[in-house]
């Protein structure tokens, strides 16, 4: 069997989330029918994150187990790329296959994943405009960017994060996580939040962006967050940010595994 | 009756058109329902121009005819606004009220139009952007601008325009009208097309934008263009540009008429 690593990214605004549901338009449900028709029989594919409806990447990973069959990564890419074109005469589509290749046996595109980092884009203007909705957090108040900055220094690090999941994820034996780094970035009206980590909860970089918006917004304080994550009680910390906003970075995986292909 | 003239923007990208259509979601049908919500009973608007599925507006205009009612134009604008609103938390939908105002008797969206400004968004980059598809017309062969721009000089004036139109449109008396004038600007990969005008045939501007891009990959020479006009021949002007890059800018009505409100 041949272990193969595709790179993906997606405007996640016409899908309804990365994974799998019958009768829901979801991108790895296009990503699988795509392959279907490159590789003439149906496969299935393990995405490395279960991104939610409207949540966008810009680098995926997801594995793909396939009986050899002789047809070179580069060709598959080509091929599965053209078949994701849905605007032929522009050369583009809601979904880009970014890069296909060859991982030893064993390797897993979540199971084998040792960190991941997201992007979190806020739009901080008056006027919401209507063309960037789908892709920025529209905020009108403007926020104190320096006292979000202060919040996010105590959230890098190890600690439990139980406080930053919502309850209904997938069950998980802990909520201990390491968040490497925590950065926010202003640029005129955007404002972008980047965070590394080995590992998110349910909704965690989410919940984490909503509690530094209401710092921002002064309607709480950035010296709380300490308490907030100290307490592991989802209700002290702050609302939920909206999907569309957020970004899949990228997955890190160890050098040795992603230097075979 | 009141007159009222409504200034609409909206993303395009999920409607199939202004128009209402049975059983499709338009811009015209989806302002309606929120009107009927706001006024508690159904109302017809009567847009400008009838854009089609993909294309975008920043400065629609649609009259409508009002029993009087007594509510003020900033109340309607208020209540249609946030009845139009998608996204709560953030203020924002795929359709914004710009402005609502009394017009004299008589006056009409599209009647009393003097003329229309259109843009066309070009994105010219050898790598297509997934988050972009939908606002702008993605080229990846580097576009020779200056001879767009000669082209366009000789599109400038009154002439029959016969061979910009579509085949199929709405009939019209005659097929002569002037293009006042005709800009092409250049900011990196972004290019705009910016057309004003008396007024267009079906799909003009998308086939001008069309025939200028052939021109500017040098499929045909910027010198062509006045025999094309001549010929009055749909068949020899160039492509249709897909309608995501087009944008209604602002419909021009004579000053006396538009300072009544």
């Amino acid at each position: 069997m041949r272990n193969l690593l595709l790179t993906i990214a997606y405007d996640g605004t016409g899908f309804h989330g990365w994974q799998r549901l019958p009768g829901e338009r979801t991108v790895c449900g296009t990503v699988e029918e795509a392959l279907a028709r490159v590789l003439g029989r149906e496969v299935k594919i393990d995405g490395c994150s279960r991104t939610d409806a409207g949540v966008h990447a810009l680098g995926q990973t997801a594995t793909l187990l396939l009986e050899d069959h002789g047809i070179p990564t580069e060709r598959i890419k080509k091929a599965l790329t053209d078949c994701l074109i849905t605007q032929k005469r522009e050369g583009v589509g809601e979904i880009e296959i970014l890069d296909v290749k060859e991982m030893p046996e064993g390797f897993h595109a979540r199971y084998s994943a040792k960190g991941k980092q997201y992007l979190y884009k806020i739009r901080n203007a008056e006027s919401p405009d209507i063309f960037k909705r789908t892709r920025y957090y529209q905020i009108a108040q403007p926020l104190d960017v320096e006292a979000m900055r202060r919040a996010a220094a105590q959230i890098v690090g190890t600690h439990d994060f139980a406080c930053f999941q919502t309850a209904g994820g997938t069950p998980r034996e802990t909520t201990v996580r390491t968040v490497r780094s925590l950065d926010i970035q202003q640029d005129g009206e955007y404002i972008t939040i980047s965070i590394k980590g080995d590992g998110f909860l349910y909704n965690m970089v989410r919940i984490i962006v909503g509690t530094l918006v209401e710092v921002g917004q002064g309607r709480r304080d950035a010296s709380e967050i300490a308490d907030i994550i100290e307490s592991k009680d989802r209700q002290r910390a702050g609302h939920t940010a909206p999907p569309q906003g957020l970004y899949l970075k990228e997955v890190y995986y160890d050098e040795q595994q992603t230097d075979l292909g």
